[in-house]
């Protein structure tokens, strides 16, 4: 099936970018291939920024409307997936994805009315290890290990690039249909499950409390629940936790 | 002239390139996907230029080791196969291509022993008609065409991943291997979630609980626990139910 040339695009997030140059040079690979909607987690240098501007070139008005967000957690809350691109695989119990496996997915997400976001870590580091427990699968760039530090719009125009190729191409429609729960419903549920660990002592060696935390996380996002199925969880915890 | 058989890339040519910084972000590029060969034709700062071998960060021996040429069928003459990208399809008859199409060509032609040189033109202008007569063929990277200008080194970055993709096909990035709890866990697990559930008085209205257990497994089967997943989700039930 064709798809419709605005067909919704994925959000593109950068968590916690260092050089203007970079955050401009994405905006303008954003632009080439009709991406709009760019998110900026705790820019380094703050914001505006006038190097990001110039660098946009033709792509002023993405950073004109570029928003910032002091947690990342705010920059995903309205996404129902987000993808977390990393340099190397790491060892989470989530799918890894090609970028071309993920732009097909992303496609099929939003003919479902899905929204995707892309996120990307800052130059130096890369996506730290407490973002990408909020993702529903990593995309690893295949690059030769020799020459493995890539630049940060470089790895924003290949994702670009190919999600731009996949919603022009032609693929197969999923029939079935799911109203995916948003991250802020997600985060609600989890934060309810938390705060009633926390409560009923679960937490018992403080050590260990934030990787818990984490895998708990992880296991939560990867079962791709609905709303409506956020909806009963919430209802087990409350009743599990019963009356004190 | 002789060629080297072996040569396992393509080789990359930038005609007139203006700006140190793009030649350098180029280079860099080329490494991420294994190219190693990069030529220029009458670079316009000259060289060695210090701002592209700064932006080419671990790249530097692309720079190095790149040959400076004043005219272009210099800088193609060991070649066989000539691709030169433009921004729109020109009135010129030889074949158009994606960078994708381009890329397994170039693989193809490779395996024959024919070098295959990638050309690109200069930020501003794009390649002049003349470089273009000597061309087997176009390379047109699809983009949107409110946003048509694309940055050099970003084009590069484009041909260079499919490249790389096409020739070393696609690559296993090391799926995410876990043990899977088995059915008979899962089924403990849901046992204690179920009469955990009935002890606190979850199913209050008795006609329906069947069809709320069935929703309930059906979101517990699809997260595809791992037997450590499993383990922590009955300390969770565990410890929400507490102390009667």
């Amino acid at each position: 099936m064709a798809i419709d040339s605005q067909a919704p695009s994925p959000i593109i997030i950068l968590d916690q970018p260092q050089m203007g140059e970079n955050i401009g040079a994405a905006a303008r690979a954003m632009g080439n291939f009709g991406i709009k909607q760019l998110r900026l987690v705790s820019p380094r240098d703050g914001w505006p920024n006038e190097k990001a501007k110039i660098m946009a070139s033709h792509a002023g008005d993405i950073i004109e409307n570029a928003t910032v967000h002091t947690r990342f957690h705010d920059a995903i809350a309205d996404c129902h997936r987000v993808y977390a691109t990393t340099s190397r695989s790491r060892n989470v119990a989530i799918p890894v994805l090609t970028p071309r496996e993920a732009a097909m997915e992303i496609v099929q997400h939003h003919l479902q009315g899905q929204q995707s976001a892309i996120m990307f870590g800052a130059e130096r580091t890369g996506l730290e290890n407490d973002p990408i427990t909020f993702a529903n699968a990593l995309v690893v760039i295949p690059v030769d290990t020799a020459y493995a530090s890539m630049n940060l719009a470089q790895a924003v125009v290949i994702c670009a690039y190919e999600w731009f190729v996949a919603a022009k191409g032609t693929i197969p429609v999923s029939p079935h249909k799911k109203e995916l729960a948003s991250k802020h419903e997600i985060e609600g549920m989890f934060d309810h499950l938390a705060t009633s660990l926390d409560t009923k002592g679960f937490f018992s060696t403080p050590a260990l409390k934030p990787s818990m935390v984490r895998n708990i996380r992880t296991m939560l996002t990867r079962a791709d629940f609905s709303s409506q199925e956020v909806r009963t969880l919430r209802g087990i915890i409350r009743a599990l936790v019963g009356r004190e």
